[in-house]
């Protein structure tokens, strides 16, 4: 096992309510860790099914620190394997997306079929055997359109989140959408610190005006119904029968909201940006559905696109910020929409919010920084993301320690 | 407490007389051990009190790695503040100067007053104490307008050097003075071998041609009068008025000294630089009064300009030094002084030192390296340094020991 | 003694007939360990004697990450001295290759006379040995014209080395050729895996289209002669009196073996590339001379040239490859040889290397990978290369502990 004595010693000094000790933000050692017990053992939302349209189609992609690579087999269904061949070890897809009937190593033409069977190895003589040198799957899981991976061998339950999250997607009928547009952000601060910004619109008032304009900045974690505004819209959804009540597991979190008075989308204006609906119900007025999963995602879906936001930690102190717009397959750009005015909102809240996760990340390696309290009222989401990664650090560390224990048991006779 | 048992070994390892050890110059552990160790404990030259003309006039900069600023209050004085806010970390000001009428973090605009009180935070909910979140304070003491900074708890004591360095520089009037240039040079070399050739002109008659023309590059570390040159020097201070006897502790050392003859200023050609004198007395030919800073800087006052010149450690194989050249308020660029005379003899110095610390680092991060004798005459000063460097790095130790020492002594019963 | 724990651990997982494990690929602590346990443990071809003409001819290069310098003498005889000066520690001579009466240091100038013997330092004082303070030699030897290093104390033993190949080498006339060209390419991938990649042709029917138009890419490791072209040129060989049977010890391996039939020189198209031959027996066509060291390199002679492959591990995750291409020295270009043409085998060979190791090293950094199984028949010096290595450093890190033994014992007591 690991020694996870300065982790853990740093997550035991965490004092509820306050951001993280400093070594949990700036440690090499703890970076290290977040990708194996963090990373590598929940699930993470990679994007969407219209991103693999056939047979062969595949992406590969880094989770966790970990190559992978995501393919659409014969059969039709999505599988994930280690991108990485079972001969010396190399990588068999260079990362991107593309189309292959097989998979071939580039070093040696090792071959496999799309469900990773390894079906051709030159030159191995009769004692080989290709049975026992498939690729090593992964889990994956798609929801109405959406698409999931988890490296760990036994993920959490996934069935809660397609009970309760799935029927609230469907209305936005991401199977026929398209990828109008993407976007990656390096931004030179640690993941958690650019995840706790983007769980928490305390910043918003001051340096978000143009999110400002159509969504409520002073709303509260879980959007509770307390104004007429908010209530009219609750009522009007149910009319429609577009389902969005609050639901949320430790993982996961999902609610439709309405947004700011005199605002269908979230634009610049307010306005709708896509004349062709991904959700036609209500006439494109439904607010925005929020799902957001831990540890590294969140998604807005208005009745005209949808934003997916996620990140993707490089290093101790670098995080790639990667963003997809979607709209309606269907919708023409330059006809149903001007492709400037639909990223422009999601452009310039992610550039605000690099700078400040950056000077967050200069002053959190100080010397003199100590962990400061959150606010109840405006923080609750990053209280319940830093939550979230304090369970699952400790978890992880317990499970590792558990095994450990009959062999220091057995030493200790 | 942190295992600081390879550094202590390597401190132990060091043969009396000679360098030190490889590992002292090239390990990573070391060089973080150096900014806690030396440049967080004791007092660092920053500047001159002209450097904060007015009230809210404010410096970040980073000391031993940690940013802090350096501020005038509303009463007139300095201040000094850990530059990182107390909600949840946040860099309050980007580093570089400024002037501020009060603070205000740009992440979620919690508000400081020039004191360091925390005047503004919002929606902290009723049981938030602001009192209890001021900006952690740093000690800053000013001498004859010169100005440290100590981010220890207990600074070292700075009566002595104000009794002892204070009657030197005030006839150097740094209070009517202005910065005529200021230059940062990025040099591949630890900190310590940066220091090593900055307290030492063995190297001057091979490397420096330019400087040797006005510096008595032979001279012993106290320039202890042994000519009839510096004989008479001594003489004419004396009628003169003006303190400069050597004197020193372990962290500073200053004494007026003359340079070679016929030479009134540490100049090229060894002419005045400026025509308006920063001290008038001695109609400018008043030697150089050379006061210096252990871990990092060293002082050149001659009559007509000051030189400056502190290291800044930003690795352990890289150091930024950065040099400023000060004259009298009142000197005119262009008619009082060329600005291109006045720096290039420290100029061309800095650039040839560079070289020389580059290719020391190179050599000593070689396995074949062993530690070598320095030179009893010639090297005095970097004896001194390097001596100053083994002290504080044991004490240090030991005193991180006498605290852990209890904790030990009761699990060993 | 260092702490070789997890080194161990990690050789000790090695399952036998498969690649290793991850860790020694990229891992900062192994690198470290394989400069010192690996590169400064044994003979390191450097190159040729040529390289050196006159007297001060010197080489100024890094072995295992220690600067050396090879210089020859006023004996005509080549010796190695550590690159650092006995001073305090700077680098002696800037990498690259010159001529030298004596040996100055740039920094205080101690100077070193060809002997690495101290015949200057200034004002030292009287109590200075400078009989005590001579440059550190390392060992040098050379053989037929060809130049090898070795930092350790007690090298392997070089004689069998010098017996055995000695006789392969002199025919092709080292000593009187020159460098026609020299390139040097940047692999980001561990050195580990540069050498295996060029310990084997497995990948050569895949990837390099080139080199499979004279080389044999389907030979046993040793070239053993099991067609009958392979035996007739055995018997060409014997009655031309050219020594070639395969010899090898742990560290070294030689043999002379037949290109494709109808291939004279290992070019693109079979023909030779230089009219002047280095080695003029048999006409030029006398098969390929091919002598490896471990760790680092190989070189293939034909009759009219000679390519010289060694690695120069940089960091973890990147290797320096240097190529030397030799003719013989009244070889004129343009007349006799086109440059151009002589050297764009190798030069694609060796990029198409490139990649490959880089995506060797790419998936083997995935948490996802496992070692594999070598093919026995086509990677049997993968397999030879990769025992090396391992022995090599189970019985460097055996020999640390025998010497660290007793200490313990005393302790334990």
């Amino acid at each position: 096992m690991a020694d996870y004595s300065r982790i853990k010693a740093a997550l035991g000094a965490r004092e509820a309510g306050h951001s993280l000790p400093q070594s949990l933000y700036n440690d090499d050692e703890v970076f290290a860790f977040d990708q194996e017990a963090i990373f590598r053992r929940t699930w993470i939302l990679i994007g969407f099914e219209i991103e693999f349209p056939a047979t062969g189609s595949y992406q590969a992609l880094h989770i966790g620190g970990a190559p992978i690579i995501v393919i659409r087999d014969r059969q039709g269904a999505l599988r994930g394997f280690h991108n990485t061949c079972r001969h010396r070890g190399a990588e068999l897809c260079a990362e991107g997306s593309g189309k292959a009937t097989r998979l071939v190593c580039p070093y040696h033409q090792w071959t496999y079929d799309l469900a990773g069977k390894l079906i051709f190895a030159g030159r191995m003589g009769d004692g080989f055997s290709p049975e026992s040198h498939g690729l090593r799957p992964i889990h994956v899981e798609t929801l109405a359109g959406t698409v999931y991976v988890c490296l760990a061998d036994s993920p959490p339950d996934f069935q809660p989140y397609r009970d309760a999250v799935g029927p609230m997607l469907e209305p936005h009928d991401f199977k026929n959408a398209k990828i109008a547009h993407e976007a990656t952000l390096l931004e030179r601060a640690n993941w958690k610190l650019v995840m706790e910004n983007a769980r928490e619109c305390y910043h918003c008032a001051g340096r978000h005006p143009e999110l400002a304009v159509t969504f409520p900045i002073y709303a509260k974690g879980n959007f509770e119904t307390v104004s007429e505004h908010e209530a009219n819209f609750e009522r009007r959804m149910v009319e429609l029968g577009l389902p969005g009540l609050p639901a949320e597991e430790n993982w996961w979190q999902a609610a439709r909201f309405p947004l700011n008075e005199g605002a269908v989308s979230m634009t610049m204006d307010g306005k709708r940006a896509v004349a062709k609906l991904m959700c036609p119900i209500g006439d494109g007025d439904i607010g925005s559905l929020r799902w957001a999963i831990e540890p590294h995602s969140f998604c807005h879906s208005t009745g005209d696109f949808t934003f997916m936001f996620t990140c993707i930690p490089l290093n101790t102190r670098e995080t790639l910020v990667l963003g997809k717009w979607l709209v309606h397959k269907d919708a023409v750009e330059g006809v149903d929409y001007d492709l400037a005015n639909l990223v422009r909102l999601w452009d310039a809240t992610n550039l605000e919010d690099r700078d400040l996760c950056e000077l967050n990340q200069r002053g959190v390696n100080s010397p003199g920084y100590v962990p400061g309290p959150y606010s109840a009222v405006a923080e609750s989401l990053v209280l319940r993301f830093v939550n979230y990664y304090v369970t699952q650090a400790k978890a992880f560390i317990a499970a590792a320690e558990a095994e450990a224990e009959p062999i220091h048991a057995i030493a200790a006779e």
